[in-house]
């Protein structure tokens, strides 16, 4: 199905060339060239350089050091740098992994780590007082990074090294010197975070001189996660062994077998491999990795079905032909250079995950355990809601609905294998792993059902939504029935989660109205309207009550512990009512008490006592006390529009695209989390953003591009032009659309999805008119 | 099809009630009554009393752990007597598990642990200084033990508990008292060997209030084992639970879970779950637990397509009828009724292993681990081949030619299936454990085909053959092939595997002849012949060989540690060469000194300390210098057959049976060894013995049975009696098949098939020219 799909889409991309541009030379079209996948591997970005297709289910990306951190038996809090195993400071790679997420604030993968070594056969990785390890020194001069191919020179071992992927299929290529001590190691104790404890069982099979079969079961964040994996080599190994790390209960092989050296069959919880060469200057040794949830057979099917020959070259142009067809679904034109950079590397960036899972033949692994085939759809992994329901998937609902589609499917499919009957809070590799709070795979759903995307069951959507709705021990979610609101005292980060369950179970209601059933409309707009049992008329902030019915006593709303609040304060999380802004407005006070609350939020000076020791939030991503780094305040600068001074959302906007955001290695200000910091970053570039996913409208911001085209699936073609555009030129003076000037401070996404000409006419000063 | 094959038996049952005894009751024809489970299950025979259907993959057996054996942290060599879960001495029980081995020399399995108990919950297994654990006492006098039943009085709890079971499902019926504190545990830290440290992970999932599935991975024999499942109960718990032994690296759940407590996903190394019910006085409550290789929607489909009821009485009677079905292929009569007991349960022991390995729906894990479909045949495992080719398998071509050929089927797949391309040496639940030496899977193949058994591919049988016999570097391989034995210096038991090697070449030269293969018979007929490679002329003893070409100089053909042997010494397991008797009779001075040699080992004084520390050797096993209690000597007492006196073959034979066997708790004299050591038995008993599996000879010994039928699945019916059978009377005067004399010690494979009436006639004297 998927191959089908691409088939098509490279189709219509060559039936695009010709007609719309066959002027253009091909690498005019070439998006790719903008894209800098090293954004956001320094600090606390947590993106990983290496190459992947887009939504690949292969992500093989170098780990570079590290040497703290694999140091044994310690927990290194460091880890947290570490989520896509790159920090761009270090200076030695350790080896090149096949699973790596991108943008979490959680570690976790690094499955299948392969290194190309040459000399004495090292087995330990780091390099200790009396010893060298496998670790290779590199440096930035010799790497390129590009989708879907990464390049490096391993400086130890004079051993170039070129990765290439299609979606299920990791492809290495290595230069190596003149040698009879050429190895490559396959390390399969190597993990991201807690390192050599998370390892279940690991087994290897060398089927052939030149294949090898096997798979790797770890507990992590990823509670039960299993990757299968075939390896075909180019040329046939001379020799092959392993080390294991493990003390051995039984084994019917030692004594009858030298089991370390040759012998086809290695597992444990912690062995290393390696595979030995002769190799003559300059030769180049290939290797193909099929990654599979199903077996290794499965992943044998995806290396054949994926990559039948050694053309690396051929792979490599093929992804980044993927990939400049999804980045041209928005061709843009800027007024620096270096925005484009920012643009289509963010672009790039909201295509890293979710992630393909499941084989060529559409079996995968579901929640359950068990093996499942995907009928009517594609099964995807990796969704990290309570990030990317908020700009995420909303965009995917503008540029890829087709894969929207999937996705909604695959979290039904999800929520039919789970034993809670759950919709998923964190799909994780066949797991759920819980992370943060409320449900809002339902905003997910809502969002495609009020844009018209897919074709879904929605009545299954439905069900599988009041079940989550319903599951009485789900992390607050019995008390928050019981009291209308999550006590304090019964679940921490009480005020967070009925702020966010209240706006899920409105995205319920909103289902419910699609599907006409009025009984739940009613039920779940009811609940929709919990976030007023949190609020303090007094302070006028949301604040954590007890079960008791009184409010917690201390209070500081600048902090984010223990306050009510999760990777937030009171001052921002509190602003958070998307489903019913004017209440919230009309609640806190009016709307010239919210824009001054707007002014001191974004102006305020923060103590450093609030940001130390708050996980995803560091002083790179913060306004004042706003947070653009973490998620919960992502709406927040479009809140103006509800204010009496909307156009200070314009201004806002563009002082955070220009301050928060770049091209280059530190340009992602936090977490990209999944891509939802990206995705903010693209629909803000175009000039609105879905402060309300599950809503039609989309707020009006501040156009940073010239001129953006957006290909729709529709086949219709999205224009937005922003006149007068510059620097300074921040506030809109007036919108048309398709010549009518609207005035009014959203558009809805029918309007969007006609396709026509959207122009915003800039100006250095604001229309206090516009929108009021 | 295994389905149809039952339904096709039983109705052939109906047939014959009908029509050969239509006035005999029920009861006549119930051979169960004769079997009892409880034979060996004192002292070493390693056998369970459990319930089992034939050949079923589940054996819901009580573990009788002793104290010690459940000590943390401890390896305890007592582990060795409770291979098979159970020892009578014992007075306690700690659960009932799904899986358990008959009658092996190693332990492992014990999977799905279940214990009813009531008052207190405890989910420590042992009784400690200051508490009580969920262990019971129990008394023998409250314990019945049948073919497919077993029944018990945990006299702690007062709970009766009986277990029955069909082949993929276990069904458990507890009567309780009444209680508002009864309890099930479902104990995943359990295991047989290695208790607490053998865990890979462990999973459960309670589905709903009645529902619960899982899996288990192990590390212990079997490498990579694991043991999907699923329980229903037939009444809803009140509530459930589990506590966790593992330190957990990261847990979403917790501080957002009360995960311990009905919270329905628990996974980890080390967990014990609970299910807590109300109960009225003797009120039953029943569970059904089914197993699978592939997955837990696999043992949801067999607890569906078994058991789809909860009538208890209806599938205890259905086993039973299977048990009957199996067992009444041979019908006897004996002198003593004690005979009979001996006889059906040694016959009953025959049929515990190999195990079916498949789901209903012909699904089952591959030696690869991957999933793999049954087409055409049905799929086993458990073969303990070093000992069932000998006398198992060729039991199987008299009275069970069609599960043979399945078994041989499955033992293709596993060739198939195994990255060595070998046949299995010691298959053990989709994993080779390589137990004891050569490649006998060549012996059972060789045997069906010799004897016409089966309709699998003789080709690819003979590939898989010469495939595995050229793997250079199993188990002192390549030496023999590069030394035509194996040198002691390369490769321990170096006589040992040379002898059985030549054997199983011998064996391979069979199928190639059948194939039509002249090179390969040519080429293994001469490797049949490299036991001439390791007799030592000098001291007439099989006798380790260097490297060098010298005889290792210390030799003490009575030890059997270092001598060039395994399981036994120079004086037994030097008689073994069973494709060659004639020459190596020759070669070792001629008839009448071996007939010395066969009367020394049998009255010999065997000094203590070439017993003491030696595996699977007791001294309840030994005459003289012959182990009846291991496998190497099973061949020996027919071997008067090649001498000047083959009728003390006869009464040997007859002694052995005497001695060595009986129908009571001690009836073995040592491990059953999957079936091997009755399968002599049955043979011995019935008077002829298969000294050479691959030839289509037996050799006569002496009939212990009055009378016995033998149904034959190509319809004919063979009758063999003994005319004036007495205990004195052990010798043979006189042989007629259908009335017409043989003057030979031997029968064919064809003579048996073809039905017909064996007369012996028996006397009080040898008749010293029989077969001269």
């Amino acid at each position: 199905m998927i191959k089908r799909i691409l088939l098509l889409l490279i189709f219509i991309t060559f039936i695009q060339c010709k007609e719309e541009s066959p002027k253009k030379s091909e690498i005019i079209n070439d998006y790719t060239q903008f894209v800098n996948p090293m954004v956001g591997t320094s600090k606390m970005g947590h993106t990983y350089p290496g190459a992947t297709a887009p939504f690949g289910m292969v992500q093989l990306s170098p780990q570079t050091d590290v040497q703290e951190l694999l140091k044994d038996g310690k927990y290194n809090p460091k880890t947290y740098e570490y989520c896509a195993g790159y920090q761009y400071r270090d200076t030695t790679i350790v080896g090149f992994t096949h699973t790596n997420l991108s943008g979490t604030g959680h570690s976790d993968l690094g499955d299948v780590l392969v290194m190309p070594t040459e000399g004495e056969l090292r087995l330990q990785p780091l390099n200790t007082e009396n010893e060298k390890g496998f670790v290779s020194t590199f440096s930035h001069d010799d790497e390129k990074a590009a989708p879907g191919y990464y390049e490096v020179q391993l400086k130890d071992y004079n051993i170039k090294v070129e990765l290439t992927a299609t979606e299920r299929v990791g492809f290495h290529q290595y230069t190596f010197p003149k040698s009879e001590n050429a190895h490559i190691l396959l390390d399969m104790v190597y993990n991201i975070y807690n390192h050599d404890k998370k390892n279940v069982w690991t087994f290897i099979r060398v089927e052939n001189d030149s294949l090898v079969t096997g798979y790797r079961q770890t507990k992590g964040w990823a509670r039960d996660k299993k990757v299968f994996f075939a390896i075909q080599f180019s040329k046939p190994f001379k020799s092959y062994g392993h080390k294991k790390y493990d003390k051995v209960l039984y084994n019917g092989f030692y004594g009858r077998f030298k089991e370390d050296e040759n012998f086809p069959e290695m597992a444990g919880n912690n062995i290393r491999a390696y595979f030995n060469f002769d190799t003559e200057q300059d030769e180049k040794i290939q290797m193909k990795v099929a990654l599979s949830s199903v077996s290794t057979n499965g992943a044998l099917k995806n290396l054949q079905a994926e990559i039948p020959h050694w053309d690396f070259d051929k792979v490599k142009k093929e992804t980044q032909q993927k990939w400049n067809k999804e980045l041209s679904k928005i061709e843009i034109t800027t007024l620096k250079e270096e925005d484009k950079r920012t643009f289509y590397t963010a672009l790039y960036h909201t295509m890293l995950s979710p992630i393909l899972y499941e084989d060529v033949d559409g079996n995968y692994r579901g929640l359950d355990q068990n093996i499942h085939q995907s009928e009517g759809f594609t099964n995807y992994t990796v969704f990290s809601l309570w990030d990317t329901y908020r700009a995420l998937h909303p965009l995917f609902n503008v540029i890829h609905q087709e894969r929207n589609n999937d996705m909604i499917k695959s979290i039904l499919a999800h929520q039919e294998q789970s034993v809670h009957k759950m919709l998923p809070i964190w799909s994780h590799y066949a797991n759920e792993n819980w992370c943060m709070i409320g449900y809002h795979a339902t905003s997910v759903i809502a969002d495609a059902i009020v844009k018209n995307v897919g074709d879904f069951d929605k009545k299954r959507a439905l069900e599988a939504s009041v079940s989550t709705a319903n599951v009485s021990y789900f992390d607050g979610l019995g008390d928050y029935i019981k009291y209308q609101y999550v006590p304090e005292d019964k679940s921490h980060s009480s005020v967070s989660k009925t702020l966010e369950l209240a706006y899920d179970d409105w995205c319920i209601a909103q289902i419910a109205k699609e599907v006409g059933d009025d009984k739940t409309v009613s039920e779940f707009s009811k609940r929709a309207t919990y976030y007023n049992n949190v609020f303090d008329a007094e302070s006028k902030f949301m604040r954590p009550k007890l079960a008791d019915g009184t409010f917690k006593k201390e209070f500081d709303p600048l902090d984010t512990h223990g306050q009510g609040f999760i990777e937030g304060n009171a001052w921002n999380y509190g602003l958070y009512v998307p489903q019913d802004i004017p209440k919230m407005v009309d609640l806190m006070g009016g709307k010239q008490r919210i824009g001054q609350f707007l002014d001191s939020l974004f102006t305020m000076e923060l103590d450093d006592k609030y940001i130390a020791n708050t996980e995803d939030i560091t002083r790179d991503g913060i306004i004042g006390n706003y947070v653009q780094g973490n998620e919960p305040g992502h709406h927040i600068p479009y809140l103006y529009n509800w204010t009496d001074t909307p156009y200070k959302t314009q201004s806002r906007v563009r002082m955070i695209m220009d301050t928060m955001y770049g091209s280059n290695v530190d340009g992602l200000c936090g977490n990209d989390d999944a891509g939802q910091m990206s995705a903010w970053y693209i629909f803000s570039s175009l000039g609105f953003y879905p402060v309300t996913p599950g809503s039609d409208k989309y707020a009006i911001g501040s156009p940073l591009i010239k001129e953006a085209k957006i290909h729709l699936e529709n086949g219709n073609s999205l224009v937005i032009i922003a006149e007068n555009q510059s620097k300074e030129n921040v506030f809109i003076e007036k919108i048309t659309i398709d010549g009518k000037e609207i005035n009014r401070l959203y558009l809805t996404h029918n309007e969007l999805m006609n396709g026509g000409e959207f122009i915003f006419t800039m100006s250095n000063k604001p229309n206090k008119n516009l929108g009021i």
